[in-house]
């Protein structure tokens, strides 16, 4: 008879950074016993002290391993050897499955939980297929500390593989806080699991954007203090349309974090009152540093596929921009550009009620653009991704974790009849974008009056505008490339033309001749 | 002893379309025989026709061939065969290639015309390598009037194939208006050359971005009629810092033509009165029908190097969402955003000026962004591209011809010691960013609140403040960062940490412990 999940006992980490140490708790306090490695034997040793730490936790054992092969000798008693690799992209994977290759044995099955590009988790998938050895690009949503309690999870690759392992993931993941189901579904065939996890990062990065953009109009133009904006953070995060939502909500805490004569226990924010956040510098550099690829790949992959997606480029796009400090103050002492005014409101309260709904309504766009992406590259890949099971998996324990659209949207994609390549087109998406229009406007106009940082937030204004234009300045592009390039043109109020194909246009008017 | 240029007395072209066919006239014009051949016979018999009409201005012999060996055949004699290709990107080429690759012989230049992309260009360059025979990717701008009348030239590839073909090139090509010099230079090994064809285009697309938002902001918000908008087009063309802006310059003749009883001679613009470019649609299609790839692929290598770009991007995601109307048109009813809306302005002269200020500061934009993307390749890639002589050969015949951007900075960077990856950094482009500041803020402003379509000008607006802002809201995101992944942070104010490196900071505060 064929093994089944419960007849595992133990798996095999490999990675002792924050996420693989978190996991090996993690999985170890849901009673499975765990073999950990990593290159690093500092990293090998700071966990084994972790584990050490919260002994009392712990059910599985976990047994910390600096030397590869005792390590998946540790897993040969298994029915099939089960991996999770929690590592950098790239080449760190190759290498470290170059190492064990030959210990692996037909069925033996890696998740992949790593930040991979989809093409790389495909190409292994090729590599390992003659010998039955079955990679799963598997993305794992929610930071180091989900990774302990409980993240959201997204296999894909070989289907028998994702269902033999899929009762041990749903133990381990996140519950939806509205009906207990695990955060863990099979995505589709090879890179779809992946893909879906650069997506969720594509989607974070224009969230995380629209709220740092927040965070500096209520700061800096609205002159509130971070206490007072930890508090309407709170209150946002406590109801309507950005109720329970993730990055609202660690927001709230980062503002009103002070530092104590203790600080964080690990040697940070010590101090006599002082906010914690005052630290930190400007400077994103996750990018540059080449530790993350799912936020510039997104971008890459929604000019790619032609998924217009300006909300999550403009957040990249602010975020690249301010990784290198020294450039960017050389230029700033060139430019003298404004500095963000702060100016006196009348309306407080009505002016920070019109910026929470703009907050939402750019949350949904990066949704939208998020969403489509999915769609579009689930038909160019033959993925057949649901993205009901998309917003499944975002329910809990991941980012972009935002319960009013997961709720708006989970029944109506799962039970789509047929894929939804415009997520604009569902009546109660446009109906939200609609309502809220106003505010983004409103916001961004004060935003750009005030000088204050408005990328997403303006960029999802004019997306809005754009999507749901019925005649756009295009207009005048189209003849302009008619007139250089004779890329031809449809007419208005022709049948067959007017909407028309997306296609090349029926006419060209030889405006100078050659 | 070695052939010379003046040994060849015939070319051969493949692809009879308008570039290609325009290419063989052009050729002829200058004296040199041209053996034209293309896989449609129609396209064969148009482009023979075509030259039929032209005869008298024709200097040398042009054949026309059906039969692709006999089309080779025709160069036999030459000491060196010298192909121009001018088709379709991607397999079109490689299926050509494959047809002619045994009439091939050592030494032969194949010049690829077409809009490839570099990394395909390189392929081809690399399996050529072993027979001597030289591929040279080379970038063809100007539409096909330039293609005839003399285009901007960016070969690269091979740097004795490229020497070697020069003075021809150098006779064909545009010339600059300034200094008489052709307007094609060696750009660099490898894909060098299409690489810089790539980033024109993708310049190309934020300049168009701009000059529709304009045209739409003189039309739908001030109320101007097209033949006012051509006439302030005209004076913007004739001075000051969008004197001889290609783009600006037909802008201005499309706003200004009217249907005649005789049309263009070729079937369209037929009535009497009445605008041609009313019978244009506001449908931009060249990424859907892949008939163009430059664009998007701007915007992916934008992301993939880490060069923000978000006008660039912001032209290109506009333009994508317009080719499909009919779901456009779907979306539009369901959102009803409101339509750009016609004012009555005081001061409408003051404003026309402010809404030049602006233009010119999101073309200085784009070309920022598309030098720094080729300043950046060039050194991932090895390629040592001098940004002056990308500026040289866009003196003239190219779509992106901007007169004062590239007087302002074709001898700073033909004179640059080293390579300027940041090109805000020269002195009289900042200069020119924050004078022209107040002016893009105010127009972004009026349009918003007008719901007109900004989306490069306000992508412009929000580049320039981050670029060259102190302390950026990215502060808040690096702190959100940091609390669910440990991203880490510097401090401000803290030697070595600020402005610091563009690397993982130096501290994580444990916000909430896993």
């Amino acid at each position: 008879m064929a093994p089944d999940i419960s007849q595992i006992s133990r798996i095999g980490i490999v990675g002792a950074g924050n996420m693989g140490t978190m996991m090996s708790l993690g999985f170890s306090e849901n009673g499975v016993d765990v073999s950990l490695w990593d290159i690093s034997e500092q990293n090998v040793d700071r966990a084994r002290e972790m584990a050490e730490q919260t002994r009392e936790t712990l059910k599985g054992r976990i047994d910390h391993f600096k030397d590869i092969h005792e390590f998946t000798k540790s897993l040969e008693s298994q029915p099939r050897k089960i991996f999770i690799f929690s590592i950098t992209h790239g080449w760190p994977a190759d290498s470290v499955l170059d190492k064990i290759r030959d210990d692996l044995r037909e069925g033996d099955i890696i998740l992949d939980g790593g930040n991979e590009h989809y093409r790389n988790t495909e190409r292994r998938q090729k590599e390992l297929e003659s010998k039955g050895i079955k990679w799963i690009g598997m993305g794992v949503s929610g930071g180091y500390q989900s990774a302990r309690r409980g993240p959201s999870l997204s296999p894909g690759g070989d289907k028998e593989a994702v269902e033999f392992v899929l009762p041990l993931l749903e133990k381990f993941s996140a519950k939806s806080p509205k009906d207990g189901k695990p955060c863990v579904q099979y995505m589709g065939p090879r890179g779809a699991g992946h893909f879906v996890k650069m997506v969720h990062n594509g989607i974070e990065n224009g969230m995380l954007s629209t709220v740092c953009e927040a965070w500096s109009f209520l700061h800096k133009s609205l002159g509130l203090s971070y206490d007072e904006i930890g508090k309407i953070l709170e209150k946002w995060n406590s109801e309507g349309e950005l109720q329970n939502t993730y990055l609202i909500q660690i927001g709230s805490e980062i503002c009103q974090r002070k530092k104590t004569p203790e600080g964080d226990k690990h040697g940070e924010g010590k101090g006599d009152g002082g906010y914690v956040l005052d630290d930190v510098l400007d400077k994103v550099v996750q990018d540059d540093d080449d530790s993350e690829g799912t936020g510039y790949w997104t971008v890459m992959e929604t000019a790619h596929r032609h998924v217009s997606a300006p909300t999550i480029a403009a957040g990249q796009f602010f975020r690249v921009a301010s990784g290198n400090r020294a450039q960017r103050l050389k230029v700033a002492g060139k430019l003298s550009i404004p500095k963000p005014q702060e100016v006196d409101v009348k309306d407080k309260q009505g002016l920070v009620e019109t910026l929470r709904k703009a907050v939402y309504a750019a949350f949904l766009c990066s949704f939208c653009q998020g969403l489509e992406l999915i769609a579009r590259a689930s038909r160019d890949e033959g993925w057949d991704i649901n993205l009901g099971k998309c917003i499944q998996i975002w329910r809990a324990g991941c980012i972009i974790q935002q319960d009013y659209i997961s709720d708006m949207l989970e029944p109506i994609l799962l039970n789509a009849k047929e894929p939804i390549m415009n997520i604009k087109l569902i009546d109660e998406v446009s109906s939200e974008l609609s309502k809220n229009f106003a505010a983004l406007k409103e916001i961004t106009l004060k935003g750009i009056e005030w000088d204050n940082y408005v990328p997403s937030l303006s960029a999802s204004l004019e997306y809005l505008k754009y999507v749901g234009g019925g005649m756009l300045a295009t207009q005048f592009m189209e003849a302009e490339m008619d007139f250089f390039g004779a890329h031809g043109y449809d007419r208005p109020h022709v049948r067959g033309e007017d909407p028309g194909k997306t296609a090349k246009g029926a006419h060209h008017y030889e405006w100078r001749p050659a």
